[in-house]
């Protein structure tokens, strides 16, 4: 998507606004929202910072102290928290006003809620940061912030046509985020373009503007998943190899790595060992109010031992060590690989995050960037994962790979 | 401290309650209680498991939906949380009555509040988790929460004479307690001996109780940080080792570990970093309600930048694997060092936690065991640290090690 549409001015603000009220009733992204004339006053008092022009939409599993969080279950309904998250705070601080609260599957789960995708409303906006990918993607809101715990930022983002990225675990704060698997929660946001996810980066955590370096080398990597995978993906992969090779990013293609072949299953143990536990308060006080689809769940996490855990935690942790190993030894920056399965699927469900599981398990930054339409006409793209604590040396590849995909 | 006094009868509970009358205008353990009858009826419905008839207080940064919340700052003044944090869930589900919260320092960090020593009003807790503990030695609850960032379980249960563990990092979920790090922060408990400490972490993780092996190796390990010690507590270390020599628990005398050298300053960069992050919204809306001594923590903290922070990651993440490396190699299954410099201090300050903050950043395992009293009449101990993930084993050496302190 071409980034025509720049928003921080008034006129721009007026435009998101329009948006809201046009599509609004289409897209429904939002659970809660100031009203236009709060957003406007918000403006004439925020501070002056990194993300001053900025609107911004929070995930509902996210902490506002002026907008309910509901985290998409009637568990919460109503429910006001009484202060920010800290990444909501940070954001503030840094000049960006919070127009309102976005919609999430089930506790940021699978179970699909009401937001469609912007580029046809029969198909799924992804989850389940699914109102944030979808608010960005229709221009009603400049960023947004989502969660990532297997694939909820980078697969939204990708079925929507618009930047996800999701950084390095455990290096931004969770403090007043509604977790779900204390392993592999991770913050994350979306964008029109790579330069608006790296000053959020940058708002986030006070890292400088590293030099742009243009050496770069990346690996091609279809993954142990790659049969979940539909034609049109190998096309856009392939593309996109062939435009970051035309501008002169090295690009090797690399077999499926014997280091992650056990990450998937592991991470899945994990997952529901974890979330067994941290819904426990929910479990015994409001099963009633679960959907099915996660009542399921911890009828299965149940059976999962501590010792199961332990060994799944162990495998985890042998294959970040052989990971990074893989990728300094080889001079890799980043590797390219599928996003999701293909174009969005139908609105059912919110699709397949077989291709995220095992980066957000190792815990390394990825970013997704949009790259063309698929035979659908929703959108396609490419995935771009880095190294652990090298988030901003992920995002300056990601810019310089936007350049040689936009360029062609 | 002998275990003479067993909970879990009705008479224990008429004792422990009894106890709260007597004592609580003295000792001050709790921010909110539940009244008598309240506990007793709750007694009457609680589900069968591992914690029946267990009374438990609760750390007063750990959500409950029965009980405010606030976490030792008039910010947080009468909050209710909507529901419970995960680990109080899993308490009340295995059988646990919890009986109230406990009063705990401004945000968990070193501001002392109004809890005093069980044994010698006159002198500190500890803290952060002053209420936990002192409440557990003054016998008016079996067990309590608390958490640890960088000693607040460790140091009270040394300074109120208790066992105080910490489990390894990122074992237990942090839903629904107030983090203060991201890197460091863990839940913790005080129990009266060791059996108990074991019995919580079955009921938190489902791990089964292990074999008894009795063929222990353990470190005597003084640490950088030995010129911060007491004369007492170079006793108390000797006098420890040579029980458990005498108990056919082989001891070996090991000088400072050159990877520990920089382990105490990175992780004070990354806990000053990550602060000044966590707590961006009490920072922007309240700063005239945060202590002097935080707010200057904050200026300090503001210097930091996220280069530094990430070199500090790297500094633990190297000293993390050098750790382990070092103990499987020696065989070591624990290293048995200070938990505090001495008896605990005057009530102005909650002492000094120069002995947990490379245990914690390592992110072992570690547990207090009380051992006797000192010059002042106050208590001393040890503390036995572990090997990440290996929590159940680090339990079985000190149940091993707590039998032959009491024996002697």
């Amino acid at each position: 998507m071409s980034n025509d549409w720049v928003v921080g001015t008034k006129d721009d603000l007026a435009a998101e606004l329009e948006r809201v009220t046009q599509r609004d009733s289409t897209v429904l992204a939002w659970t809660a929202r100031h009203d236009d004339e709060q957003i406007i006053d918000a403006f004439g008092v925020a501070p002056d910072g990194l993300l001053s022009g900025w609107t911004i939409g929070v995930k509902d599993v996210i902490n506002t102290f002026d907008l309910p969080t509901e985290r998409g279950s009637p568990i919460y309904k109503g429910h006001r928290p009484v202060s920010d998250a800290a990444c909501v705070a940070m954001a503030r601080e840094a000049g960006a006003v919070v127009t309102g609260k976005t919609v999430t599957t089930e506790f940021a789960l699978f179970t699909p809620n009401i937001t469609t995708n912007p580029h046809n409303p029969l198909h799924s906006p992804g989850g389940s940061s699914s109102g944030s990918a979808a608010a960005v993607a229709d221009r009603q809101v400049r960023a947004a912030f989502g969660t990532q715990t297997v694939g909820s930022v980078i697969r939204p983002a990708a079925f929507c046509g618009v930047v996800g990225f999701k950084p390095s675990r455990r290096l931004l704060p969770l403090a007043g985020v509604a977790t779900l698997s204390y392993a592999f929660d991770t913050i994350g946001w979306f964008t029109q373009d790579v330069a608006d996810s790296a000053t959020m980066f940058r708002a986030m955590t006070g890292s400088p503007t590293p030099e742009q370096n243009l050496n770069h080398k990346v690996g091609r990597y279809l993954s142990h998943q790659w049969e979940a995978s539909a034609p049109e993906t190998l096309k856009v992969l392939d593309y996109s190899c062939e435009a970051l090779a035309a501008n002169g990013i090295e690009v090797v293609t690399i077999d499926p790595l014997p280091h992650l072949e056990s990450v998937f299953d592991a991470a899945n143990t994990i997952l529901h060992y974890e979330i067994f536990r941290v819904f426990a308060w929910e479990r015994t006080h409001h099963l009633d109010l679960i959907s099915d689809l996660l009542q399921k769940m911890f009828i299965k996490a149940s059976d999962i031992s501590h010792d199961d855990y332990l060994e799944a935690q162990k495998i985890l942790f042998s294959a970040r060590l052989a990971h990074e190993e893989f990728m300094s030894t080889n001079h890799f920056d980043a590797l390219l690989t599928p996003s999701a399965p293909g174009e969005a699927p139908l609105i059912k469900t919110t699709g397949d995050s077989v291709f995220n599981r095992v980066w957000t398990a190792l815990g390394v930054p990825t970013i997704h960037l949009p790259v063309h339409l698929g035979p659908n006409g929703l959108p396609l793209g490419v995935q771009l994962t880095g190294r652990s604590w090298c988030d901003k040396e992920l995002l300056l590849i990601a810019m310089h790979a936007e350049s040689t995909l936009t360029a062609t």
